[in-house]
Parts: structure tokens; C-alpha cells; sequence
């Protein structure tokens, strides 16, 4: 038998968070005893439980406190975490510490520091400031954090004022007052346009093609959006449908398959790539409205990722996958709600990318999206299951956009 | 080997039936061969094919035919239809014909006779005039139309001016333009009234639950819709969310599960059930709006057919299902649109009462919905994947119904 | 500003009942202090939490402490509850106690008494025994349970040994390792077994189009099914494919759609009928294979409730939905492990009569089902995102059933 | 007005094609006559249909006639194609040719040659053989082909065999019996293995959370899988279900989620970047068994297209997504099954590059995957709605793979 004391502080009750802890140690296999617990009073008051864990052996206990690490249980036992060099670049020591997306403090020289660029799913390299690097970046020499000890883990917080919007969490379904639910997002852009926290919109080419294109644009025409990633079929629908009046070769005006065809997005893929980008085509008059002529017209920054289904593609997509990662990560700085509107592809990966304490609201006709980006770690996450389309006509209108 | 010639006749290659026929005999393990074949030169010109089927026995023969003659196949040769008489109330002679929902004619006393009533799944009676009657309606003495002999199926022809409708026959997808869509139902009901065809809507629980009802609701008020099918979910939750402002609990207005509660839909059926009826209810001032007030108010006939899954239920729920049935079929009379919102019980149990000739349009934000439609037979029926409650805002905005 | 002290006692920090509890207090706009609080050392034992809420008015008190009351939130200050005789039979009191599907004890005559048969949405009467009645069964005189002083509700404990099921409620998915959970359904119902409880299996039609029949037919032979709930089509299409081959016409061996024809359920429920039940059918030997048939040869009694889109319907079938319930509720004695296979509207109908102690597990390859059972107060129930014919097949061969 | 004479020849009324065509004339406000009719008297006659086209005008009409081209519709009079050099490596001539997925022919030097390599959303380049190529491929002096002049598409022709097949491509539903489509499938295999057609996989990581990974591995040693496509995130956690025996920190044996952690893929992917390659890490030990295993071991070419939302990624990932297209091109020569496999990017990628006369599975639990997939063009898709994980079981015991 080995065992351990831990403690996790915060809104561990409310946010489900002690009760997940609780559970997850007994189907390891573990036993606990709750040593210690202050519950706070009120809302505003955190609470702090102090847990005896017990598992087998030393090596089960580890694992187990490395999975419950990850919620907020730390070590009561503070000591400064063990560093390790990278001897190759790209390749991590082997018993690294791999980040959540919560905001965390390592112990080092004695004392807390901050991670300054929450990211799940990365490495922490101890330099003059303590930061997330993915992988693919670390470079030998480079000083990464081993194991958990002395890595301390918030539990998540809601965010202020959202707990109007917790009925949504519990359970995601399409049977939902859907007028309420538009404006409580609306809501949500409003408050996180006062504490200025830049706003992020994540597009499907399903946007276009259910007819959302033109009400998005609005909403980047009046200010609503401060950064936009999308991929090359969100884009090049976009532009399609704005210069032929087609998405995938249907009319946009009058659902027929037949006007303008099936190769239609190619032709406008390929006038695009003679102007050189998107925004040249905008400068040149080729492309005279929609989403990315707003973007490039209020000077909105994006990023077009790359996939291998793409035709083309358009002269804006990264294609390669790890640069447009890396481009999007630099995009990040200060955003503090993000639309996922319509795309698993780009939902997933903003998600990898974002801090826990990002706002993120998961607009889609398909309830297996949504349960999919929580299920891989982006559990702030709060689903819409609805019709991307109508919904951004209707967001638009409460947000007064024209 | 046996062989028969058979006659398929009307817009055959436009509605892909001969097609279907053609697959249909070399997938038995039948074969065929065109005897004759006239292509009409315009789409207003029928075109007409005779075919010779052959197959391995007269047995396996006989089951193709019967199984071709539900798209219109019609054997060549014209003998009168044999009839045999019911021995048992509610039981039928083992070989009766079975009906399709297409226009259907059966030859007795040497001549061509229309089925005035077409429904699928139902045996032919003939007496005075030639009828369906579900089996359980039949009554001992009846004669009963026996095998296909003497029967003729008419295939089904595309509504006029329902080809602008076709691409969404074609593949039932979220991704397609919902403005358009929307708009092109605003047209065929519009169509409907101006020949006088009545406008059925059939309603599910989610209509309300996606706030769908006051949109509804002024779609009757404004006289869009001429009699509704639902159960007692439908009249409960929208009853429930006029009185009491929710919806199974959830407040309409604020979203929030708390205010009200749990049982209100049980407080509400109670009430309703104290005052003997809806329409007592309306009178007396307890219910003041929504579906169910207006359809009382603009005396808008309304079938409630009962389920297992019923609290209550409502006093006007008919809680025997065959009698429930049974008056479906009686309002069915000169309907001529039919919109299925958000229900697929109640959608299926419609979809078998209604005769081809019905625009039908399945309104799911579940895809599958309106595959299961198409597949117990309802083969006009065209899909519309979005969120009801949206959906039905536009819908009203477009009838200009206030 | 009212107030109130109440308790809530059990499991209520591992079952996440405490944190949801002071959700939907802040999210009514109310306020909690927790003024004692008593966490549980280990798994085994229970937490206590002394709260008090305080609200803006008593009225809004009330509802929120209706709302509270049934996750097992009971006021501190213990009376006897108050009891109102209904004066018209079908119709309760304005202010009747509406129950959960959870433990319940009533205060009467000086002490607590305990509900006997759990059921949500129903009165509580008390008469020689205290017994949950649901709205159209109560009569004239009947004494009912008002408001809920005086009544104590048990929040839900999760069942022993089901915490290696947890995984599965946290988040429907189809994501998950298949043959895993099929294993442990088999754990379950041979846990089940071993405490004599009765197994249930609600049954759609789906089960049979898929291929699942003769491996649920392999299960009731087996034993492993003591009473089995389903509708027309289930029924019928079982009987089909055993007789005909077919289920709804498409042959079940080859998949090929022209074998025996899209009536051979009708012909299927007509023979029946004339049998007079299914029992009859298999003594005279008209059916001799699949689920139904095994149910009669294994005397396990079946309940099929009526639904309007019957044909037919079968002679078993019971038309009226209010007494088809009754007849499910008759049954449900005893159970202790729920199988609900690719069914809606029977799951959700058989949900809203179980108690919250009974296993549940809801088979389904669309995960809004899951969801939707969830929504609808049946929190017991674990969702498998799963093709039921193919589960079965894993099923039956887990069990060894042959 | 302007008309044009256009013929259509091949398996035009079984593949339902003749209707198509018509019902798009009649869409886009054009009329047509058809001239000339010669129906097939049996399924291995050709049927051909000649049609005098009117359009409103000369741009409407060759709108029209590009559209209609891609389905086989080709002008009756027989003149050179128009070629075009490339100015500029990358960027078309504005007027290209746009390919379609089905066999092509190009008039040129005053004969028909055919395009050696069929790929849908391509131009077609003229040099010493006809190619087509796509954009970003194309360079300075090649000579492409303008408009569909002198271009002559051939129908979709039903591979032999595979009629069998066709009621699985009318309409997508999960309600079909599963143990009969996997026969199917497994024999579709064994005819392609009879004609040396090569047969491709292409996987999404479902395949492993749902526990199909054994199975896969299986039909790989037995020899069934000749070539693989896929992402990062299959390539990984079927490595991390071998060697750490999670797939996404969840214990594939036991479904915990506890053991062994959330980071395990990221630990996984560092190891074989360590070791440089898959294929080094199967050698040295590190992966003792799996999908990929099986692949380095067989010799079977995988390819591994990079995408936004890859962690690390493994070495052996393609982080340019064009090069990753074109890598999966060179691949695909022989290929004459294909099995798409959980996955809806890679399905979509790869269903953008095969020839039409691929026969294609997609086997998916979301219905509309398969949707999306034809609505893409690969119109010769055949889906299945079900779990992948219990299909690959069966496929595998089906063709014997142990």
C-alpha cells in the first residue's frame, strides 16, 4: 500500500469537480479518506478538502495522482519541480509533465510562478518565464518540468455571469428554448466586449452552405469578431457564394443545382490564387462582399488551416498543419469567448489551443460534435444543438448588427 | 420458368420509378426485357413501357408482381378482380390486396373503378363505391379485393409546380440553404390554399420545447393551418408554457430549470382535466394563448391520439389508439399540405394515412427522421433538416402571420 | 426575504446531487448559506449538509423548494404532511405533491411512512398503506398528499457495484470500447440474477430490422429476460421474420427488398388475428421461432401497448394506452435491471414508471435518445451509442445463451 | 433561344441517370425533347437517348451543358478540344475544364484518348497521354484542356456483381439487418482480391475507442488490406492501445479512465519521434502489435495526412496537407475496394481523389457522413450506419482473418 495526502481548493462543489475527484479514485481501484473539509458558506467562498488517497502500490498511486493532478488535486507536500533537458529537438524527456488547459503555477527557485500561455496537451519549459510549448517546438537545452510534483493546478472557476448559462452544460440536447439560448450568447459577446476579451469565430463551410454567411458578415462589419479561423472550404464557399451567387454549385438565392455548376468553387479557388490572396482579390474588386472581404475590410486577422481534402487550395491556407497551429496559437493572445460555428475539424483544434477560461460556445446541428470537444478535454465548452444558419441570422439581429 | 407481360405507364423515367422497377426484377433474380418502350418527348408527355418478367417459378413470379405493382407495374392482360367475402369481423381473406397509398382503380364488373380513398396498408372493399378499410374495420360479409388481378396502380406524379421542391427529394442533408427552404414551403402552402386544399400540421413536444409554439400559434391565428394532428405532450407543454410560462419545467422566457417546476405539466393536465376539456379551459379564461387556445378560438379541428408514454392524459386525448386512428382519417378529407414538425411517432402514424397525392414536408433536426418516413412507405414526404422552433419563426414571418 | 433551513443526506457529494442543488439555488436567483456540514470520511459513508435558503418572497421559496425536493432536499422542521380527499374521480386537489421516481417516506400519523411503490409524476395517497397513484386512477374520497411538508425523498444511491458503470453516464458517446460494455450489461444482469431481481426488456422494432431477433430470442430462452415491454411493430416484425423471413419486407437472409413483399406484416397480423393471440398462433404452430414465440414457450409475460401508427394491430395488443401503462405498471414488480433496446417512445413510457433504483441501461445508435430519456427525469439511465443487432449478437454469446 | 443536340449513352435508366438529367433540364428553366430513344431490352444492353436541348440563351445553355456533361452528357457533334497553355505554375486558364470522378475522354489530333487517371475537381493536361492534374500541380506550358468541347464522360456503370448491393444505396438508415451487410461487404473483398484489385482502408480513430483496432490488425496480418490511409490520431492511439493499453487515456480492457492517464498518446508520440519513425519503433520493440504494427510488418503502404488539430505529431505524419494529397494519389493506382472507416475528413479527402469506379463502403454510426459523402460526388459511396467496432469483429471472423 502507498499513500498520499492532497488537497483541492476552490468551487469544487459547484463545479462538480470534488465529485468527479471522489469517483475517479475509487474506479482506480484507490481508497480515500476526506481528512479535512472547509465548505465554503456562500457561493463567493471557495471550499478545500484534504484527501488521503490509498492505492496498491507506489506506481498505481503516481498514475492515479498524475489523472487527478490534471482536475486540481495537488500534492500537500510542496517542493520545487524537477527539471530535465531535452536533448533533441522535438522529442521531450520521457517523464514529462503534460499540461491541461487550467490555469497553473510551477514551484520553482523556491517560489510560485505562473504559467503564462495555458495549452492542454504541452510540455513546461522553465526559462526566465514559465511557459506551455507543444512538442514539435521544444529544442534541446531546453528546461521541461518531469512529473507533477511541485505543478500546481487550478480548478476550473465558472466564469462571472455565466452561471445564467449552466443549464446548458448539464445536458446537451436540441429540445431547448432556442430564442433564449441566442441571446444568452449574445449576452456573453456583450460582457466580453466591456472587459475587452477579444472575440473568436470558428467557421464550417456548413455556415455558408445553410445560408449563415451573409449574417456573420454583418457581424464582422459592425465589430463582433476580432479574429476568425476557418479552413480552405469555409472560405472558398464564402467567396463563392458572393461572386457567383453559389455554395458547392448550389444557388444560394434559388437552391437550384444547376446554375453555375459543380466546378465552381474551383474557379474561384483558382482566380484567387492569379491575384495572389485574398486580400489582393478584395484590393482588385474580384471578391465584393461576404465574410472574408469583411475581415480583410475591417482589418479582422485570420487563419486558414489546411486539410487534405482540400481542392485548391486558396493562396491564404497553411497547408502545413503544424505552421497553421502555431499561427493560430499567436492569434490567441486575449480572446475570451470563441464561437465554434459548424466544424469538428476546427472546433477540435481550437480547443487543443485554448485556456480553459476561454468562454466556448458550440453551435451545431449534431449533438455528437459537441459531447466530442468535451470529450477531448474542453470541458468550459457549452453546447447549441441548432441550425447554424438561422441561428446566426439571429444573432446578428439581437446583437443589432446590419 | 414463368413469364407474364406487364405494363408501366405515366412519368416513369422523370420520378427514377422505372429504374426502380428494373432493379427491383434483377435484384428477385428475375429477368426482363423491354418489349416495347415509348419516351415521352417533353415532361408533360407520360411515357410507357411494356415488359416482359421472367422468373424461376410461377410462385416466385407471382410475389415480384405483386411486389412491382405497388410502384404501377399493371399486368398487360385485364381481367375483373377476384373478391371473396369477409368470414370474421376484423379479419381478412389470407391472399386480400394490399394497398399502397398511390391513385388506384380496380376492375369489377368490366370496368375501371377509382379507389376513393387511398391509403396504404389497407384491404379494398367493394360495394357501392370502391373503398379502403383498415383491417381491423372490415366486417364479415365484405367483399375484399383478392391478389392484384383487376387491380391498377397509378404511379406517383410530381405535384405541379413542385419541381423547383425536387433537390431536396434527392438527398436529405442539414447543408442547405434554410431561407430558401423555408420560403419554398411559405409557397406551396400558399399554392394549397389558392386550390382550396386544406393545410394539416402535425406537431411533436419539441416545437414547444424549441420555442416554436407562439410561431405556430400565429400561424393558426392568421388561418395557415386547417386541422392538427398531435399527442398529448404537444398540448400539454403548450398549454403549459402559456399558463404557466414553461415548458416540462424549463422557463420559456429565462431558460432557467427552477421557476415552476417539475410537475407543472402535471398541474396543468389536472386543471384541464377539472374543467372537463381544452376548449372548456379557453372559456373559462384558464388557457389564454398559444397552438391549442387558437385552434379552439378559430375553431381549427384537432385529433390528440393517446401513447404509452402519456402522464394525465389531457381529457381530449383519445387514449384508444385505433379510435384515435380512426379519426384521423376522418379530418384527413381535402387536405392537400401537410407540414410534420419535430414528431416522429406521430409523423409515421400521419405518413400512413395519407394518400401520395399530399405534399408532405418533414420538418427534423434529426436526419434520420425523415429516412425512417421514406421508408414505411411515404415516399412523397421531403426533409428539411433544422430546429423546429427557427424554423417555424421564419415560416410565420414569411406567411406574414402576426 | 424568506428563508428556510432543510437537509439533504446520502451520497450527495460522489452522486453530484449537492453541487446540482446549489446550482439551481443560484440560478433561481436565490441564495444558500451552508450552515453544517458533515463530509463523509470514505465512500461508504453518508454526507450531510444543513443549508439555508433564502429567497426574495415565500411564494418563490415555495417553488424553489418544491424544485429542491425532489433531489432529496427535505425541510429540517418535521410535521405530519397535509392530506385533501379528491372530490371528482381523474382529478386531484390544485396542490397535490408530485412525486419523483426516488425513495420516498411520508410523515402520517406521527411517523414516517414509506412510499411503497415509487413512480414519478404521480399523487401519493395515503390510506392502510402509502402508495404513489397516478392522476386518472384516483377517485372521490381518495386522501392526497399536499405540498411537500411532511415528505422525505431519498436522493438516488448509486447501485453496488455499478461505480465501474460510471464511466458511461458522464458523457454519451458513441466513442467507447463496445465489447467492454457488453461485458459489463452481462456483470449487471448477472448480478441481477443473483439477487432474484427480475429483468426487463423494452423492446422496438429496430431490434428485429437489424438482425437482433434471434439473439434476444436466444436470451429469453435462456432465461435472461423474466418480462418483455414493446408495441406492434416489434411484435409483429419478430413474428414476420420468423414466418415469412422478412421484416417489413425485406428478407432478412438475403436483404433483398422483392422477396415476400411490403405486406407481409399485415398478412402476418391478419393470421394471428384469426388465432385470436400469439399464444394461439404458437400452439397451433403458425409461429415457431423468434422472441415472441420464446416468450410463450417460456411463459414470460409481454405487455404490447398501442400506438397510432399500428396497423393491425395484433389481437395482443392493447389498444388503450391508459390501461396498456396500468399493465406495465402491474408488471414491473420486482424488477431490478432495465434493458431498453432502440425504442423511444417505449423507453421513455417504461421510464416514467420505474423506480430510480432499477439498473437502467438504454441501447441506442443515436445518442439523442440517451439524451433525451436523461431530460425526462430517468437519471438512473446509462447510454450505450450503439447498433442494437450486432450488441445483442455480443449479448447473448456473454451470457452463453444459445 | 439557343439548343444543342446532346446524347447519353450506357446503363442510363438502371443508374437512374436518364432522370437525373431531365429533372436537372427542367430545374434550371430549360426544356428538352428527347429525339431519340433506343432502350436496352436487358440489364446488359446499353440504352441511348438522344435530347434537343432550348435554353433562354447561348450562356444559360452552356451553363446548362457543363453541368449536365459531368453526368455523361455529352454534345452529339464531335469536334477537337480547345487547349490552353498555363501562364503561370499553379493558376489555370480561366475557362478549364473541371473533371468529374467517372471515365473521361478527350478529342484531340482528331481521336478519342482517354484520361489515364480519373480524378474529380482536376484539369486535364494534354501531353504525350491525357492526365488530369490538379491546380496547385499544373505548371507554365502545360496544355489544358478549355470547356467540355471534345470531352466525353461515361456513366456511371454498376460494377459487375455488385446489383446485389444496390438497396443499401437508395436510402442510408441503420435499420437494416447488420450480420447480411457485413456478408456483403466481406464479398465484395473477395471478388476485388479475385480481379488483383487492391483494397484500401482508410481509418478514423473511432476505430480504436470503439474497440475495432484487434480486428483491423487481424484483416491486415491475413492479408485484406493493401494499402492505409489515415491521421495522426488513428496512427496514435492505436499505438498507445498496444503499448500502454488506453485509447485516449481510457483503459481499453477495463473502460477506466483512470489508468494511465490523459497524456498517455502524447508520452506514445514522443517515443516514436524518439525512435524517427513507425516503422524504427516496430523494429527496435517499442510496438509489439496493432494496426500500424501489422502495416511495417506486412509491408503494407500507409500514408498519414497531417491536420490543425494533430498533437506532436508522429513522425511519419505528412505535415504539409498538399504533399499528403499527393503522396495518397500515388497510392492509389490499382486500388478497387475501398473501406472508409469511422472517418469523415479522411473519407471526404480520399473520396475527392479515387475514380468513380472504386467501390467504396463507408461505414459509419452517423447517418450523415455518408450523406456528405455523396453530396462531395463520390456518388458511387455505399454507406452503413453502424459501430465500427463490432463490424470489423464480424468483417474480420467473416473473411477469416485471425
Amino acid at each position: 500500500m502507498a499513500s498520499e495526502t492532497v488537497v483541492l481548493e476552490g468551487h469544487i462543489v459547484d463545479s462538480l469537480i470534488l465529485a468527479k475527484v471522489l469517483d475517479q479514485i475509487l474506479e482506480s481501484g484507490a481508497e480515500y479518506e476526506v481528512v479535512d473539509f472547509d465548505m465554503g458558506r456562500t457561493n463567493l467562498d471557495p471550499s478545500r478538502a484534504v484527501i488521503d488517497v490509498s492505492a496498491g502500490d507506489p506506481d498505481e498511486l503516481d498514475r492515479l495522482l498524475a489523472d487527478l493532478h490534471q482536475h486540481g488535486v495537488n500534492r500537500a507536500d510542496v517542493t520545487d519541480a524537477q527539471l530535465e533537458e531535452c536533448r533533441v529537438d522535438g522529442v521531450l524527456p520521457a517523464g514529462f509533465y503534460a499540461t491541461t488547459n487550467l490555469e497553473t503555477d510551477v514551484h520553482t527557485g523556491g517560489r510560485w510562478q505562473s504559467v503564462v500561455n495555458p495549452e492542454m496537451d504541452c510540455a513546461v519549459v522553465v526559462g526566465d518565464e514559465v511557459r506551455t510549448v507543444p512538442m514539435h517546438r521544444v529544442r534541446a537545452g531546453d528546461r521541461v518540468v518531469m512529473g507533477e510534483t511541485g505543478v500546481r493546478v487550478h480548478p476550473l472557476r465558472p466564469a462571472s455571469g455565466a452561471t445564467v448559462f449552466e443549464f446548458m452544460s448539464s445536458d446537451v440536447s436540441s429540445e431547448k428554448p432556442k430564442a433564449l439560448m441566442t441571446r444568452r450568447v449574445a449576452e456573453r459577446m456583450r460582457s466580453g466586449r466591456e472587459r475587452d476579451a477579444r472575440i473568436l469565430a470558428v467557421c464550417g463551410p456548413a455556415v455558408v452552405h445553410t445560408g449563415g454567411s451573409p449574417h456573420l458578415a454583418r457581424l464582422v462589419r459592425a465589430g463582433w469578431v476580432d479574429v476568425l479561423f476557418a479552413g480552405n472550404g469555409f472560405a472558398t464557399h464564402d467567396i463563392e457564394s458572393n461572386v457567383l451567387g453559389t455554395s458547392l454549385g448550389v444557388s444560394v438565392e434559388r437552391g437550384s443545382q444547376t446554375e453555375g455548376g459543380h466546378s465552381n468553387h474551383l474557379r474561384v479557388i483558382n482566380e484567387v490564387r492569379r491575384h495572389g490572396s485574398i486580400a489582393a482579390a478584395v484590393d482588385i474588386g474580384y471578391v465584393g462582399g461576404g465574410v472574408m472581404y469583411e475581415c480583410v475590410r475591417q482589418r479582422v486577422p485570420f487563419v486558414l488551416g489546411g486539410s487534405v481534402r482540400d481542392d485548391g487550395p486558396l493562396p491564404d491556407v497553411i497547408t502545413d498543419v503544424v505552421e497553421a497551429a502555431d499561427r493560430m496559437r499567436a492569434e490567441l493572445t486575449g480572446v475570451g469567448v470563441a464561437l465554434m460555428l459548424a466544424t469538428t475539424l476546427h472546433a477540435v483544434a481550437t480547443g487543443n489551443l485554448l485556456p480553459a477560461t476561454v468562454e466556448t460556445f458550440c453551435v451545431d446541428i449534431n449533438q455528437a460534435v459537441v459531447t466530442k470537444l468535451a470529450d477531448r478535454g474542453s470541458h468550459q465548452a457549452r453546447g447549441i444543438v441548432t441550425d447554424v444558419g438561422p441561428f446566426l441570422g439571429d444573432l446578428a439581429d439581437e446583437l443589432g448588427a446590419r
